[in-house]
């Protein structure tokens, strides 16, 4: 039986500012990355984020990101990697302490927007987030873009690795994501998109944008849930994954439980 | 054998900014309150000072505290207990993940400043932070002045729970800390002081400013180390302690150890 | 001829959040209260505000908050007089640049939540902020609560003050707000709240909560454009003053065109 | 008569932490670089610095930097040009505030850390700040690096500019300081730094590391004042420029008085 994961960015509110639908998106993902107070996020959106997710039964993860909540986590920001470390385990931890107040465990890690994409380019910055995860607890997964340097910093420390793909982006043929300053960056059509989600995980291939198919591996998908289009293209999906006899299967799951 | 516990507030450094003597005053105290990012304190000091007092052998603990770096978490904030909840939680949880990478783990926790001091009298407050406590790790133990609303919520919520003593502070008739504000709340003499914090361990009383003896419990002793003058008194102090046949111990680890 | 002025608090977005509805409610107002980044709004969003309130012809004020972006600038914070007045200073003067680089200035000021409630009774604060006003620009209309003690301070310190009222928000016999946590805190009919507010401009009273009418002066009023029904609120109040023949109109404006 | 500017970074403590030797260096500059609370400093401490700045008539400059507190300013962030101008455009007004204050006006511009050695080679981040600097303020004089994109953006737009010289730097052939993390990047004898800055202002000559001599002009020399070692060659650099007859001078003066 082949098995995805679908996992959504959670808990960015932020005090009086609500963003994201997080009610809606929770009803359809395995995996929800909880925001840790840096780039979003604040103790009592994590903590009332972390309990709905569970009550739901959706795995919890750690989405830890740069300490920049006026840019959101997306503005590139130049930490050592010692930085990066400790910033990873503060997050981390912090939302392990959500966790057990809840009753419940964080089970993955995903770094959010610019931490995540720095990382799967720089080796060293993902071998300092790979390391943090590990310092804090060894059966985290660790969720990256697939075949970046971020999942083989993860292999190398000993972790479990989700290797990420994302649905609505194109990709180069070295399978590094097509920058979103250029145009053919993004993919609008959801039957494009879901038909290359299902071949991500049935062939394990792709097809770049230079035509060539690469060989990718989907452990989990990265869905939205913030604007109406979003949540369609997510219940379209699952309704063709269940056509498919692919069943949506939380990732961070199968260790601890 | 009498034993008494010696506290201070540590790693309150932030990025460029240094604060105390961590490495000098480590040396003297049994249990360490390590700033957790709120109102002092950042990931790189936050995991550094763990490290250190790991190494020393000193107890290891949260000092979470109000959101407020600008004010240092001196300055009142009026937080609803929810709120004073899940920032508990919060800063808890990230000290944790910062002793798990270190190879060690949480003590107790002592709340900060004027989170400290609100909590002494506000049991609506007391209660929040010892629940929050409790939901992270019921091992905890929880400091708070003695016979505060702090110490009462700690105890009904089944903590163990460290009552506090000031050395350079006069007492009120009714066991509260005189307020700064007034001209004698400061204790300049230090061998006074050292006299009082004995007799407070030996006979478990303390002359009040109105020259009433009141009953005190003394767990454990606040001492500084941020000058010269506090670092001497803390040699002073367990000098005479010494002389008294009083061994200084970590408080919190009588627990887990 | 009588004349009244629509204020409303805009600029509140950060970053990656949005709140408000700044667009639609500043066609109806001639007043906007601009976030200056302390409690709410960020160096984009006020410098993007000033702009369009400019270009609408909208008087453009400070509102100055709290240094609590978490809190949404609507907790009590303890801070010294000295502390709120460089607060002040420091918000008046970051979007007095914002206007300058857009053209224009700032007329006004009105201190935001917390700060303007807690300003409202304390003398002290109110003095604080009154100065720093002054200190800036003696030119700068101060905005309070209309009989409070910051009106009083603004007028001690020789400044220019509007006297705001609150249509949908019931009065003490004392002419303080009804505060929020009583039942009878609000006025939720429409119809009501724009008849108290038509008396309190042509007659100076108002009917307080235990039935007698109390003075009052209205130069200000505050409305909101957050939600539909605030905004149907904005647009039947200034149909009633076109027909009442009261004109809207920019307090601020009179002493600088 | 040859003249030169002598400035420091100044007004970097916040809140509870202190930084620099403010009181010292004063003494012996002529223009103070106030940090504006974004990656250093806060509301009391710019208005306590500009006020003791303006008494020892030391010329009054804004220091604006990156959102990065906890960076101290020092990690590039890559932020958009129209954030970089509504940051500067904040920073600046907020300064401008303190001065008016003050009794005061704000005469220069120095951007900080990581701002200031992006926007040195960024044309369009150096164009992003001469815009701010020169949308708040046309008669503000700008500091960068002497032949900088930072200068040449401030003279593109119309800006009276100041080109800085590092008298404990090297030079690269190019005109670029060497990057700290080479080994000869710092000059650590102090009569050699002091031969090096006299031979700038009177020959508008550097030897860089290759060997050769590369022309630069000497406007403004940065200085620091945290160090006692600091401090001497700030003395010895002084007790020089006076025995080469080259008078210390406020730069940013000329234009306003």
């Amino acid at each position: 039986m082949q098995t995805i994961d679908l996992n959504s960015d959670l808990g960015e509110s932020f005090g009086a500012y609500t963003i994201g639908n997080d009610a809606a998106v929770l009803k359809y993902i395995s995996s929800a990355n909880i925001a840790c107070g840096f780039h979003a996020g604040d103790p009592n959106v994590m903590v009332e984020t972390v309990k709905t997710a569970a009550e739901l039964g959706v795995g919890i993860g750690a989405h830890p990101g740069f300490p920049d909540l006026a840019g959101f986590g997306r503005r590139n920001m130049n930490l050592s990697p010692k930085e990066i470390y400790h910033m990873v385990v503060y997050q981390v931890g912090a939302i392990q302490g959500a966790a057990k107040a809840c009753g419940t465990h964080v089970q993955h890690v995903k770094p959010h927007g610019a931490l995540y994409n720095m990382a799967s380019k720089d080796a060293a910055m993902a071998e300092a987030i790979a390391e943090a995860v590990h310092a804090v607890d060894p059966e985290l997964v660790l969720f990256g873009l697939a075949g970046s340097e971020l999942v083989r910093a993860g292999e190398k420390m000993g972790l479990r690795v989700a290797q990420e793909v994302f649905a609505d982006r194109t990709y180069q043929p070295d399978g590094a994501l097509t920058p979103r300053t250029q145009s053919n960056a993004m993919i609008h059509d959801v039957t494009v998109a879901v038909n290359r989600v299902v071949r991500m995980i049935q062939e394990e291939k792709v097809t770049a944008v230079d035509g060539t198919d690469i060989a990718i591996q989907a452990d989990t998908i990265c869905v939205h849930g913030d604007e109406p289009e979003a949540l369609r293209f997510v219940q379209q999906l699952r309704e063709r994954l269940r056509t498919e006899n692919i069943t949506i299967k939380n990732f961070g799951a199968n260790h601890h439980e």
